[in-house]
């Protein structure tokens, strides 16, 4: 059973499989280019990787020895766009494999099939005899990664990238400024990242390796450069941009702010032609994003010559200051040969016709902006920083939602989706936790059919690609351990995994909490537990399963197996709780998990035995599982209502 | 309780401590260059690993506000000397910390001891109140890592140096040529890396950075060019060298080979003379290490002509002939401003006075050369790829063995040790797991006093430092977690670690068996097995407690879920087995491992009731705990002995 992800758009398999071992070769023919050629030496580290085996350092072969024969048709312009020809056709059989495509971008995402495909048989490592015929859906399939509210450092950036590359997304957005930083290097105006971002921000150097690291994997890199809000970080340095008197601080909290750029001045137009006139050396991509959002118009209203400006113009609200705002900033794009893409917010009738919206607000935004003519982008379906089940964002599609409503040409005006992972609560340390494996399901959504919507088949592929995404370099399954180990000051960290791997963090309740800025501590319970509980999506899938058929005694022993775990963890975690002040607070958690495991082996022996559990016990269940939905420490213990499920199973007493 | 490790020289506590948090600041006096701000830096980044918490950014403070105020008395020389002043004073209290040194030296070692301190108590990260004065017993503490049987990239190596640095090792021996490459990039002799390499090897900017990084670091780098055998690499590009006619190719097997330089020709040292010139200009050191042992004497006895000069200049065997090379070599060397390092074969009467051996076959020869008045660095009881326990190093002393009888003055000869690292059997995959943490045990013995010699206080202390160097980037632990998702085909490895975790390699078994090469893939099971289990040293202890106290019940309890879970977990790694051909052959091992389990609980119930066992029955486990002591697909089960120590125990029944 392979574990493609996203699967391809067509498939067939036979029985036959194709051995890998040392003797791996690739043979290249057509349009050879440098990056298919490091495109190839990737592949035989990766396969290296994967199974243990070196292989032979020099990779070319000639065509009739090579195991994979990769073939490429013509060559591509020189900066990628957003419409490129990725699909590819992957033929195996036992004797040898091709792989052809049109592009450079097709064989990059073949090589990225062959990969997956590689299995650990019981006599080798081998690839499936397959015949592939693959092509996106849309050709936009983005992460954004905010860099702003929580550094993160170009290693970072780049195991991202290689994660993305292998589940074929082609779009890092990358938010570089905002409010609480300014993250990259002006020399035009060094200022900026001088007194923008308490010293962290990617050098030009930066810049450039990483986007010459993307454009290798095929992916675009999209900065963005929010305005005319979110730029208090701008005014530290050049407060003169601004629609209200500074001085400014880089901002700490989280949530909108009132700085705005003053959109009447000239200074300020000239200021943003400078600087993107800069910036667009070091990103050769057509489009820039400009944000958009959040823009507070207060600054705007308290501000006598921008009131004053607005009667003189005939501008008659703050929206149509922006849309203003907006055209002289398409003025200076464009004469830079740029085109711009914002958020939902930058939708306006006088909003120039090449321009892309990206929903933030929801997806009828989408819809609007297409019927409007407009391309869009799927954004706020897909905000991973949510902490939302994999399966959410499975479900979501671009033309879902209000978007279902529009003609088939309005559809085809949304060029794809983005995921989205903002950093308020995240760091470097879990960033990748937080981004994957969830952002594989939404490079699913995006390049898969429609039509593909097996839940329970997703969530076993996304389980083993989770895995093997630590070759990519990403630490989303090493990282939490990691601070496990810190949380018990480099004790044993078994009975705190037993209890983190079955909670999920509560990230409603925090981003309530207003006490967070970003000198908050990320060193938590929460911050090192993963958004989905894969053992407690499993857990209660038994437990369904059970509740159907309750003579299956395997499933019954693996539950009881399963809670008493659970119940007898609290005692062994007691003494680390007792010693470490970052687990103090998930003392009662722990302790909950213990009661809430509890009456499940209550309810699963009343249930075997037939019997009806007292009415004054159902009462205390009942009061305890209560208490047990609700957050401690900001974590969730979410198989409550499966407990629930299982005492409502059994026969009521008297 | 602290787990430092190196223990420093001397060291007083009280109960008070001083809180780590936001606030941490560093001050600087004294002599300030730019290499201990990059330190102040990287504390400032270790501490916020470790705690969770961000430091600021920017760490100079005004010195009456920095917790941590450090002060430097006096400038070093710009290239670092095996006899560097590396003692240091810390002090501190509730309120802050002082930390004074002579050196930067004396610094960057305190400055690691500083880090080891901290600690999460019940009400945060603190340091405890310390008086420390510390200052290491050897100056030269060394780590070799050979990077030509596997090909180890820059990224390991520097984070090495990291891990190195933090339990403050000083030099890094990299042995970067041998019969199986040559690994280091030469611009006048370009064919010795592309030819010699695979095109495996670092390039000269490469090692400028792993040199810069190094120093950095307080880390002196000692590279091993080594001459005239185990030089086949060389020869692939530059026959014309050795002393027998060629073609050569690079070798691919493990072992002693016999291409050896021609000593008697003037173009071989002209060669060398331009080499040396060449990689001087990249390795500051004042050593360069030649290497010089397993020169078999083959070719030399096989040439008419080297026999003839030989005869000429009255050189009366090989052996006269490598001296007479060393001291032509030694010669090239002083002209380069350099001295010269060697393993224990180059000693002889005429070796110059300043060179340095290295013991590589025995202690004997160290003591040895200290009587002839050179300089020694013990090498041969620190070799970590024969995968001995850390207790087996924690008990070679310097001064050990045939070196105990030397004199004040000639033990004085002796400067320090290394730990090697041969990587016939490692890869950059696992070499962290060979090498850590069981350098940090040489590490203490070539830093601490030799009268510290608490072997389990040495594990206790082990265990946190090895769960904490995870943070300088090595991956001993990571990395094999890993590798075991691979033999399961990225299923659960819940099983098969508690199948690894309970196993140590047979490095006998491998070392013996000639087929391997540098091609073999090192992806099986005892490649992701750590050399020591902790597991099974805890489980000794247990038993030997039990033991002598049979009526300990919660040792008993202890003994029984623990071989309870061995006994099952055969059952639960059945299917992986069936369907990974990697883990066919540890089959008869798991097997085997139940099994021995189970005669424990046999036992271990035996005992309790005070019951005898019956004969058969003893016989039976008899024939069983001996199967089981022999490996298997090269690895072992340490606990077989535990397990025979129970049921000897157990009254013996007719």
């Amino acid at each position: 059973m392979h574990s493609l992800m996203p699967l391809p758009a067509e498939m067939k398999t036979t029985d036959e499989e194709m051995v890998i071992d040392s003797d791996f070769h690739v043979g290249l023919s057509g349009y050879v280019e440098p990056r298919l050629e490091r495109a190839v030496t990737r592949l035989s580290e990766r396969l290296a990787q994967i199974t243990g085996i070196s292989m032979h350092r020099d990779q070319s072969a000639a065509k009739e020895d090579a195991t994979l024969l990769i073939h490429v048709d013509e060559k591509v312009a020189e900066v990628q766009s957003s419409t490129e020809d990725e699909s590819y056709i992957l033929a195996i059989n036992a004797k040898g494999s091709v792989l052809s495509s049109r592009t450079l971008y097709g064989a990059l995402r073949g090589i990225e099939t062959f990969v997956q495909l590689v299995r650990l048989s019981d006599y080798g490592f081998v690839v499936p005899a397959v015949r592939i015929k693959d092509r996106p859906r849309f050709p936009w399939r983005g992460l954004l990664i905010d860099v702003t509210r929580h550094w993160i450092p170009p290693a970072v950036i780049k195991r991202n990238l290689e994660a993305m590359a292998s589940v074929k997304l082609n779009v890092l957005h990358w938010h570089l400024t905002d409010d609480q930083g300014f993250r990259i290097e002006s020399y035009r105006y060094p200022k900026l990242h001088e007194l923008g971002s308490d010293g962290l921000f990617y050098t030009q150097d930066d810049v450039r390796e990483i986007v010459e690291f993307a454009s290798d994997r095929g992916i675009r890199v999209l900065p963005e450069f929010d305005m005319p809000g979110h730029t208090s970080s701008w005014f530290v340095g050049y407060p003169d941009l601004a629609s209200a008197p500074g001085p400014y601080l880089i901002e700490r909290n989280w949530g909108g702010h009132e700085a705005t750029m003053d959109p009447t001045k000239e200074e300020t137009y000239e200021f943003i032609s400078n600087f993107l006139s800069e910036m667009v050396t070091l990103f050769p991509d057509l489009y820039v994003h400009v944000g958009g959002d959040e823009v507070s118009g207060k600054q705007w209203q308290g501000n006598p010559a921008i009131l004053k400006f607005m009667v003189s113009e005939g501008i008659k609200d703050t929206r149509h200051l922006q849309a203003y705002f907006n055209l002289r900033l398409h003025g200076i794009l464009n004469k830079l040969g740029r085109e711009m893409v914002g958020w939902d917010p930058i939708l306006h009738a006088d909003l120039p016709e090449k321009s892309i919206i990206q929903s933030v607000r929801g997806q009828q935004w989408l819809a609007k902006a297409a019927r409007e003519g407009f391309q869009g982008i799927a954004g706020s379906e897909y905000y991973l920083d949510l902490l939302r089940p994999a399966e959410f964002h499975y479900r979501s599609d671009p033309y879902g939602a209000e978007a279902a409503e529009l003609t088939t040409e309005q559809q085809a005006l949304i060029v794809g989706g983005e995921a989205s992972m903002w950093t308020e609560f995240a760091t470097a340390e879990n960033i990748d936790s937080r981004i994957w494996p969830r952002a594989v399901v939404v490079a699913e959504r995006l390049w898969s059919s429609h039509d593909i919507t097996d839940v329970e088949d997703m969530y076993r592929r996304l389980a083993e690609v989770s895995q093997r995404l630590e070759w990519t370099g990403v630490t989303h399954k090493s990282g939490p351990r990691k601070m496990l180990h810190r949380l018990t000051d480099y004790d044993s960290i078994e009975a705190l995994s037993t209890l983190s791997e079955i909670l999920q963090p509560a990230f409603d309740m925090r981003w309530k909490n207003h006490d967070y800025t970003s000198m908050t501590p990320l060193n938590r319970l929460v911050d090192a537990t993963v958004p989905e509980s894969e053992t407690a999506r499993r857990f209660s899938r038994m437990v369904e399963q059970f509740i159907a058929d309750p003579s299956a005694m395997s499933l019954h022993d693996a539950l009881v197996t399963q809670l008493r775990t659970w119940q007898r963890n609290h005692m062994k975690l007691e003494r680390d709780i007792q010693q470490s002040s970052l687990l103090t607070e998930v003392g009662p958690l722990s302790e909950a998990l213990s009661q809430v495991a509890g009456i499940g082996l209550q309810s699963l022996a009343a249930l075997t035995a037939g019997r009806a559990i007292p009415r004054a016990e159902r009462e205390t269940q009942a009061t305890l599982l209560k208490q047990a939905t609700d957050s401690i420490a900001e974590l969730v213990i979410p198989i409550v209502p499966d407990i629930h499920k299982l005492t409502k199973a059994v026969l009521a007493g008297s």
